[in-house]
């Protein structure tokens, strides 16, 4: 599974029509169409306010203190892809910056998702290269040891293999499997179509006590109302 | 004291303008006049930059990863009202989201401070609906426990008890007991009135030392000055 | 080193225009420069989006909850200083509010960096006084305990001479021992101008792998491509 | 509620036989009795192995950084108590250390729940006087400030009333309200004796599965099995 | 991947002998072996002193508070399997406790890993049945939603498939994939020999310096020594 | 301050017999004797119960991830020496095995204090070589970067010049310079000399608040007893 030093080129993508509807109905909505999994730790945060994005994962496994593998990574970029940098223990170092995110976004490249720190998030912000990350640092890395690009990797609590989607906003980062990209748009579809009358009842007054009917439940596990 | 399954339908709530005018004041000088206690932990932060609200408690017991009674507690909102969620263990899933709010604001109440997560927090900023959270997640949750809706909770480790008046903004969430908000609002009010004259001295370049007479003490204690 | 109860009056000073020509550079750059050392904790985060502050640091070692020795720290400022305190516990109380921030602009620091909690951050954020900190807390201080003035001491895990230059964006905070600053403004220029070229090769879709000639030495430590 | 600077001297106290009873059973149970309500964060660990305790509750409310009141609630303590010390804001300083232990033991105490530092601890644990903390740290308290003794507080996110059951152990520490400590006792009692049997039938091979009847709703909720 | 309500009753597992061998070198060795990759955060820790284990992995899925699927498990453990139980939110309920250890050790179960809470350590300690967990808690679960058993999970970071080898002891949890069992194991076994020989130099007195023959470079990096 | 790839042979160290009395006194009473000041933060923590060490700090800077400066530092040790590990940025890694503490042993160390992770902590228990570290990991580093040795140093928040007094044990590590150490010793050794009477009295029942005449002052401040 976790092999070092090699690099997958060819790797098949989830569609990218898919990705950019996941996309567009956000992490939470895709996340309970499938099923309540496949979410990052909250932790993930976005650097500035407004960052979303969607696409397909281009995967690095990177060593702590160590960011040479996102210049291997950058060369397999394809336009619509989402990087996901997992690494093999807790670092909080600035891997990556506006370098990098130049050359990330002439490839191509959405967004960073990145288990570890990020820097220059001012100019970041100006460039509109949205990273989520766990920390910010000014720390820098060196480029020393052998990571992997394209394989499988585990990135804040959530597996990632190459080609799936993400999907990440300011509610967190889900990861879609891209054989299950289809259905969980499809699902995640639905689910939101039936939510814009939902909405219009409850800001109508109607309880969701009611529009669920929730009350028959409640009231045989035993709750109780005291005036 | 920890009832569950009940849910109390005439809770006594403090004043609605004794609310108003602590709000007004803010979290940071309400507790002082209360004496330096009262306060949440620091490490429930608002979904929004500019967020702030004061009203009536109305209390919600849930269980990790379970929803169900903030359903419950929607009925018990009345305008002026601001939602206290607290969970019997720790959990960062994402209990409230859009369509929960549009119910809350429906009903009128103000805000939610919830000891867990929150998501939708994109579309919650634009709806103008404040929650103070200790996390940011989409994470969903189920509807399967009773809690209990207005009996005293412990949130982020402070005591609520219903119809208390809850302070919150960018500093942080007090609460004040309503059978002390009167007295809190009076001496909150003073401090706050005399600290415009302080203000301006010290901006004029008084020192503190001087205005408080802190000189003394300080070299009664053995504070050396050394060139 | 640690003396207790001391205030240095006269603290020899970095260069205020070095100062400022490293906070032009930021802290990423800075902290390169320097061999990447000097480094604050990547927990310490500016209360605002935007801040950035650079200048000569003016140190206090207060204790928990007591926020005494800001007073007495005060006025030690002069223009273009930044202040730096350090807790000898954790502590996350707010120790610092707009009285104080008022004080200290009037004397001339530009910023306040705290290993502890800050307040009335809404009030900081329309004065412009930006504050570097672990937490945002309400809680007030007592005034109780000699602490120090203009020595050495150790914030959010740097250690900082009274004198030497900080640095501080959303980066983080840098510092740069005032022996050192000369120095290093040099090397981080030099840096700086050397990374225009090298962004708009990037952006032209040259790859860091080209650019810095990565290939080979990768290739030597057996990295291997798959198709 | 959170009146400061007070001391309760005559504070009903639950049965010492029930709360003996209720020591016996263990936090685990006593929760679960209560219906899952009332236990301390499970950061409060024992400061050594084999660590238990109960009785009831003597509350403390201190200040950061301050263990005034720690003597002052001494003079409380009646032989079978166990102390339960809050703070107003979050510290981790080791407020009590082998002297206030040979106070508390020679006035009856059982054991001290802290929700900050202890010191000591060697000595402590020679002396078998447990505690239950959030850290363990040599750092010092000053005698400053007021808080108050036998008010209800917060300690580690539970709600203690004085007098209250206080059960601790390896698993960590439940309060049970003074009103509700023989109908918990009684249920828990029966929930133990519950308990031998089905240990018996599991470790004779028989699983949860058929022995809780889990089979047929699991089936109805779509479990499948994939050989 | 993360197919929910299902339990795989035929999974293949790791050789038990190649289990039981990399369980004899432990966890740091075994990580050495594989490159540095494939162990849990360092969070999860042993509930006793000494405890240490290894065995094939059975995995479960469970929600936050919930675990009914514990049960499931249990019955498709075989004698010598580790059962590595992940969450999909974070959660320290205390899932885990004596009757159902009692269950897990009758079925031949050597472990629990969880990425949550156990309770009744002290009796699992007395059992001598050995759980690595993130936290200990006496707070109790649910029975109300459907997991998964045996298929791939995400565990304190770790990617775990049904049947891969799980060494732990007191400094980690490591992951082996069953396809990689034997190749880890005869790495593992020829750096072990290796340290034999290592050790005794180095207790003679030989330094690392010398024995790894790191003094040139150390040299040619620049390493300066100062009298 | 913080020079690279320096390795300082010859630092004055402190007196080894004023190391050995500040060791027996205890890191609690030491602490208190410099004033409150000179600890590490509390989440440094033994491997093991009951260790406990004194010495002379030889100081190592560190990398994140790479523990090559450890072999370079062995060289610089002599007996009754502790070495302080700081690393330049957050890490958990296990940077010290039983190989490097067979050979620290050799050469005459004491204990290692590490701000950082430590592995094969079974075998260190068993070789009494006692470690206080931020986590256990199994996480193996590299050799790859120049940090420095015995150059100042800031190791988990306290400020460590090479040739200071180090005193860990369980209640946490303090630092004393070597200038004030013998000062520190008297100090302290009086402190402790007071203790033996004060515990007398308490155990005797004579409470805190006569003994240290607490009385007053707390009347003054307003203290109220209520019946």
């Amino acid at each position: 599974m976790f092999e070092l030093g090699v690099v997958y080129r060819n790797i098949p993508r989830a569609d990218s029509r898919v990705a950019e509807g996941l996309g567009a109905l956000g992490s939470a909505t895709v996340h309970e169409a499938m099923g309540r999994v496949g979410l990052m730790k909250p932790y993930m945060r976005p650097i500035y306010t407004g960052a979303h994005a969607s696409g397909t994962a281009v995967t690095v496994l990177l060593h702590p203190g160590d960011n040479w593998m996102l210049h291997v990574a950058a060369e397999q970029i394809q336009p619509g892809d989402v990087v996901v940098a997992a690494v093999t223990a807790d670092c909080t170092d600035g891997y990556f910056g506006d370098l990098l995110a130049t050359s990330f976004q002439a490839r191509g490249a959405r967004a960073l998702i990145i288990d570890a720190g990020v820097r220059d998030v001012t100019v970041l912000t100006d460039m509109g290269f949205p990273v989520w990350s766990k920390a910010i640092s000014a720390k820098g890395t060196i480029k020393a040891t052998l990571g992997s690009v394209n394989i499988p990797v585990v990135c804040a609590g959530a597996l990632v293999t190459p080609g799936d989607v993400i999907v990440a906003d300011h509610d967190g980062v889900a990861v879609v499997p891209s054989a299950q990209a289809q259905e969980t748009l499809d699902k995640a579809s639905a689910r939101e179509a039936n939510e814009a009358q939902k909405r219009a009842k409850l800001a109508s007054g109607v309880l969701g006590l009611d529009m669920y009917q929730m009350r028959e439940p409640l009231r045989q596990l035993g709750l109780r109302y005291i005036d």
